[in-house]
């Protein structure tokens, strides 16, 4: 099945307490179209710049992801420069050009409109809307946002969450949004404004999923050697819708299985900077990390015992 | 079966950010032996002083703890007072006084010998090592501990771990200990300073088990209404080592259970200030949540399906 995946792309300088690194592929179109396309066609919605080198663009063709919906436009790509702390939990923003993305009004290919699903990856909410207009007759539309959108398009943003179907953010984002501290609450409340099933991203402590009668928490798969973690949250949501397009459903027992697949794919990327890690997997290698992340929170979940009533 | 729990007993005023409340029952080892009594008949080995009131006691006794090792001296019991901030993740101590806790050296009745399992709570390694010596031919043992002792009687710790079947610390303590950032790398190199297993709890973000060849790893249960975190990871080794004993045996299986009940019986001791849930469970809201924490976690985790490869 075919994904729609709309969002960033850019050229990443990213430096971590070990190494420095640049001319990077970032931006999270990139790796959510990358980490869906071990599961579905991700069909790619963004722009660069005449600067995108080939060997980037190259990414992309090897893992299949269709680039009718890529567009050059005269300028610079959009650029982005970040530092990680020591802890690499943390990091700051070194510098930003969005250059040509500054005018990114994605318009659709007709291939594109066609798509049975869509992630809306983090955009401006109104051009998620934009795009979500164009489509057909999608069956299943996730939109990820940030906190840049909460606090500047707060409006756009609700207009926008009333027609899809899922919603995607990270924990502070989520208590942000709902102005819930409790995360719990928070996951409920954002289904009130509109979609049937909530996201919630915890990075390295897992993923929470709310339905309106659902409800499913996992751990992260713990990675012993973290390299770079950009992109991490985008791994997940492509390989999250591309695990949803895969299975053509998008039931509870799907969702859960996405999740499940989703921090398999953010585990892999923060294995190494950029995609290099994501973009070259073996069937093999993603089976035997959702084998061991299966493995790692099963127990026998049979009847509980007998409890000791008190004296 | 019998278990001993060896630990602080005190009197605890606490703030939140909704309510003060003064002269409640605290102390690491009332909160392990009230969670623990729920599985297994808690040996309480402590002290307190002739002001300890009556009815703090009562609860105790109405868990059918025994108090055979629980001594009196004359003085004042251990008072700690503490303040929790809004998101009531981060609290301050305002003021401890130590009293009769401060001359606190266990001397174990031939009944608290006998017990085959044994929790040895957050006190000093050295007395921690000093129970330990006069337990008879225990089955399996737990240490808990915390960053002071890591700070101040490191070498203490250390030959403590040497002896005990298992280890219980928080993450940031299970880093400092062992020097290692990374949480994964730190849970294995708990175990290299001689215990079999080693428990490294991650408050509201769950808990992970490390074994030789074993790891797993939950989510905490959601707590919608948290009141008062206090006691927490001491309900959790108390769940944790209760449901060891009441299983009486230690095998993977049976701590990978450990850890679901230890996680139960933490979500029901933060939904109100002391041990005021804790203390009047039943055996039928505790298999509830046993049941709720096991479909939260569960999904299908048969064949992962096919992965698409590159063009």
């Amino acid at each position: 099945m075919s994904l729609l995946v709309v969002g960033s792309i850019g050229i990443d300088d990213v430096k971590t307490p070990r190494e420095a690194r640049a001319g990077l592929l970032g931006g999270s179109a990139s790796y959510a179209a990358v980490a869906a396309s071990y599961f579905a066609e991700p069909r790619l919605v963004g722009v660069v710049g005449e600067d995108f080198p080939e060997e980037l663009r190259r990414i992309f063709l090897r893992r299949g992801v269709n680039l009718a919906g890529l567009k050059v436009e005269r300028g610079l790509t959009f650029r982005w420069s970040g530092e990680y702390f020591q802890n690499l939990n943390e990091r700051r923003t070194l510098s930003v050009s969005l250059n040509v993305f500054d005018n990114f009004r994605p318009e659709l290919p007709p291939l594109c409109r066609e798509a049975p699903f869509a992630l809306l990856g983090n955009i401006e909410p109104a051009l998620q809307t934009h795009v979500l207009a164009q489509m057909r007759r999608p069956r299943f539309v996730m939109a990820d946002t940030m906190d840049r959108w909460i606090q500047l398009a707060r409006p756009d943003l609700l207009r926008l969450l009333k027609k899809v179907d899922a919603v995607c953010m990270n924990d502070s984002e989520a208590r942000e949004l709902t102005g819930e501290p409790n995360l719990v609450r928070a996951g409920r409340a954002l289904l009130k404004f509109g979609p049937a099933w909530a996201v919630v991203k915890k990075g390295e402590h897992g993923c929470l999923l709310f339905g309106r009668d659902a409800f499913f928490s996992t751990s992260a798969f713990p990675v012993v050697d973290v390299e770079d973690p950009t992109g991490a949250g985008d791994a997940f949501a492509g390989g999250f819708m591309g695990s949803v397009a895969r299975q053509r459903r998008a039931d509870f027992g799907t969702l859960q299985r996405a999740v499940v697949f989703g921090s398999v794919m953010a585990s892999f990327n923060v294995e190494s900077f950029s995609l290099d890690r994501l973009r070259d997997l073996s069937a093999g290698e993603i089976k035997a990390r959702w084998r061991a992340f299966a493995r790692m929170g099963d127990y026998d979940r049979a009847d509980a015992g007998a409890i000791r009533r008190a004296k």
